[in-house]
């Protein structure tokens, strides 16, 4: 069956997060840590990103969006870098981070290509803000901003797999989530969306990345580009 | 204080439904009615909409989308003009009607030029890919799709204009909404949102429309390069 829509993890997927959130790091955070490892930072904090989605997954708390999880979790990750002392304001900056990562180089104009024959959305767990700010500032079109935001829940909750089928109406076989992330792509396809995995090998730096999906795909790609040729895009 | 986000009424506001699904019905139909009104029958369809609208939001029944609502009103619809017999496939190429709608002619080039320094959004009674096909259609740029699609409930209910501020980040009173309907205006101002309107004195044909507001409003425009341009776009 062809592939009418294609719907987007976002973080590591679309953007390099940790390059992105380590450099805004390191900016904001100098006067207050002469050598910080930006890197390390990202990856501290980003390690705080799942256990604080669960507390709304679980049905613990109502949903809010992930700038709330991340400024939650901050604290803890500039206390155990010894600079507890943050004011306010840098804090605040710095969830504003995760607005302005960079797109890993392919992607814009892959984005471009696929949208001629295709309906595009992020189906990310990033709010409508936040996902709007990576597509300003990076130029990727987009149809609509769909995920947690639209769905007021987190992946992989079922409720953001189906919501994202019902929005652009075609059948699940025809729309394809596309993730560097296998447990994404295993969620989705119990939803009956195809899959394509997007090897990311350098997401987290020096940890490396998946190369290659360890779950059955409808797509591996090497990269944005050569999933959409494979698209006929 | 400065407007950063606008967020549109969409049916009569940036699009003519009227000419549209009068188009659509006259083609449609003409095996069944051969000397069909198409404008009375758009006209007939659309006094409809707002007692259907009214079954979701007085919480009577769960929220369904425009699409399904414009769906159980079309055999009343026909059997009004003497022709209950059309085949279902038919009635379910005229539900699509509404998502071949054509935009007001000064329209796309305004909210490109809008575009440029302002972030975009319907927030419209229509569902996300209507909207979409709507845009994709006049190729009108929007940064999302906000409205009964992303709150599960139709304006005015105070749902959609706050979920639409709060999916941009901005104050209310820097998020404007734009419509060519003083009521929708009149609600988006209980919430503190900015208002806009443009005058659209052929919406509904030979039967007019809003040449001006009813209410206070804080621009009222005469299309919506009128209103870019006052917005210094």
């Amino acid at each position: 069956m062809a592939i009418r829509a294609l719907v987007f993890d976002v973080f590591g997927t679309l953007v390099d997060w940790r390059s992105g959130v380590a450099r805004e790091a390191e900016r904001l955070l100098a006067p207050y840590a002469a050598a910080l490892d930006g890197g390390a930072f990202a990856d501290a904090w980003r390690a705080r990103y799942g256990p604080s989605m669960e507390t709304v997954r679980s049905g613990a708390r109502a949903y809010v969006d992930l700038d709330a999880l991340q400024g939650e979790s901050l604290p803890e990750v500039l206390a155990a870098f010894g600079i507890a002392g943050v004011p306010e304001a840098v804090r605040a900056e710095l969830v504003q981070a995760w607005h302005r990562l960079d797109a890993w180089p392919e992607v814009p104009e892959a984005l471009a290509r696929l949208r001629i024959g295709h309906l595009l959305a992020p189906v990310s767990n990033g709010p409508v803000r936040l996902m709007v700010d990576l597509a300003r500032r990076n130029g990727l079109g987009f149809d609509a901003i769909l995920g947690a935001g639209y769905s007021r829940d987190y992946k992989p909750k079922p409720t953001l797999y189906r919501d994202a089928v019902a929005a652009f109406g075609f059948a699940a076989s025809e729309t394809l989530m596309v993730a560097a992330h296998s447990s994404d792509l295993a969620a989705a396809a119990q939803h009956g969306l195809a899959t394509a995995h997007v090897a990311r090998p350098r997401e987290h730096g020096p940890a490396g990345g998946e190369t290659a999906p360890s779950v059955p795909v409808t797509f591996a790609a090497a990269d944005l580009a050569d999933l959409a040729r494979r698209l006929g895009a």
